[in-house]
């Protein structure tokens, strides 16, 4: 493994100052209902909406005086594009977000207003790998992966980190798995301390790749993509499969009903916006009770940047 | 004035261990485009998603024994239905709640699961009046009012109590405004634990009663009511007026497009959920950056309690 336990403390330690140590939520009547203790890990309160500034601030102070100077730049029509875009203002660098003409405006307009320079192109992985290509080789800027990259996946590390030590008698922790960022750096976490807590993945099934990947050994793609989770639907690649096979419990799937059920359990007993990726974990929770009941169960609420308008759709007047 | 210091002290001791210590929230996002600093004092993450638990349980816990064992009686299709029934399930007691047959059915599920008997009636005043005059007679409970109640004021006192502790060199305060419960209460509470702390309240313009009784020093009705606050239709007591009326700064007025406007800013900021009623100081205080600018000014974001069903309308999709 590449990825060693003082690099998350130091990544802890250097990402500190730009971040917010995100408060745990407990809820009592949660709790009754489901018979689990859970501990809410609130990454929806963190700096950009999301636990991506984690990876993307770590990533960034990574670079050399002289890599710096040119600028950072990515692909992403979601939180990781805003994590390198707060992280290059912060730092009073240039940001350069490959983003497909699909992306909702209000994205665009997020990162724009952290001054990055964002480059529009089709909406199709080709176009979005050439128009990286190129803004690259224009700047010089450093690539950085949303998820394919160590120094990523050991800023994500840094939010299990902060939950142990604030409920140091966790039984198991869930997070989602999209690209396998945020859980690939909680195995990693976990491992290294507190060895022993069980660490599982929430999973939509209509983007099923990482269940199957970790059956086969080797990156699947999803049989299909039809998911209330935006934020899930990438594949995972060599690098976080790895990690993720090493240590991961179980991978467990969930329906879209079941996420706005879960959604809407948040938004009306805790009085807080999440994500419907975020919530994935706290649903496959509630799917699986023979696993959690009883148990001291962290849920890592990964984000809060959701589209207000969609509210409609998701809980539809009768 | 019939509400001393002492009482709000003894309230605050008497309902401490059945009411969350709520948290106060700032954002640095909001300050930075508002240019004022803001402190939100979360009443939305308050048991039963509002204030009211604080008047309901200071005025249930003010009963005798011999008082306490009919029950306690109110007609609400709001938070103080729900705060009356709560407090009555944590001690035991029966609570006879009288609704409109327009309360939505998620409020009278709400006050049902915590084992109120709930009386319905005719959508009017005297078929409420009537109602609840019944159910008085029939079981000999304590009638209590959802503001004209010294008792209830007292409690509602409790929360401004909190938040001057925590922010001890706060120069503003603002509540919304509807019975006037809440902003009697606040204008006691600061005008015993911060003199000097200056109190206004936030009204919709379409309920603007309380605008226009402080004008006229007696109770007015609205000159017509249309707002989403529907937290704030009430219209003063000759009790809460007279308190308002001593102490008050001043009343703003605010429009339904500066509540929804209001409402976005904290969803999309803040990541909380707060009801339409408990934006309206927020709104007031953007609305007026001439008195609040570089000023700091604590917001008491009275609930949380919506129905997720009506995002649709208050967001629409382009």
């Amino acid at each position: 493994m590449n990825i060693s336990k003082e690099a998350i403390e130091k990544a802890a330690a250097t990402i500190k100052p730009y971040i917010h140590h995100t408060p745990v939520m407990t809820n009592k009547s949660i709790d009754e209902l489901s018979g689990i203790h859970f501990y809410f890990k609130c990454e929806n309160f963190q700096k950009i909406g999301a636990f991506k500034i984690r990876g993307g601030m770590n990533a960034t102070l990574s670079l050399s005086p002289d890599q710096l100077k040119n600028g950072v730049a990515t692909h992403s029509s979601g939180n990781h594009a805003q994590a390198l875009a707060y992280a290059a203002k912060v730092l009073g660098i240039k940001a350069y977000i490959v983003m497909p003409k699909s992306s909702p405006k209000v994205k665009v307009d997020a990162v724009r207003g952290y001054g990055a320079e964002v480059i529009i192109c089709e909406a199709n992985q080709a176009a979005r790998e050439a128009a990286l290509e190129e803004v690259v080789a224009r700047t010089g800027a450093a690539f950085i992966h949303p998820y394919d990259d160590d120094r990523v996946i050991t800023g994500q590390a840094t939010c299990v980190k902060e939950l142990i030590e604030e409920v140091p008698d966790l039984d198991i922790v869930i997070t989602p798995v999209g690209g396998g960022g945020l859980l690939s750096g909680t195995c990693l976490g976990a491992h290294y301390f507190k060895p022993g807590l069980k660490v599982y993945g929430g999973e939509p099934e209509g983007a099923a790749d990482a269940v199957l990947s970790i059956k086969s050994g080797k990156v699947e793609k999803a049989p299909f993509i039809d998911t209330i989770a935006d934020g899930l639907m990438t594949t995972l690649s060599e690098r976080t499969l790895a990690i993720i096979k090493a240590h991961v419990t179980d991978i467990l799937l969930v329906s879209d009903e079941e996420i706005k059920a879960a959604l809407k359990l948040v938004y009306e007993r805790m009085k807080i916006i999440v994500e419907p990726s975020c919530v994935v974990p706290f649903a496959a929770a509630l799917r699986n009770p023979e696993l959690f009941k009883g148990k001291k169960v962290g849920i890592i609420l990964s984000g809060g940047n959701v589209d207000l308008t969609k509210f409609g759709n998701w809980f539809p007047a009768n």
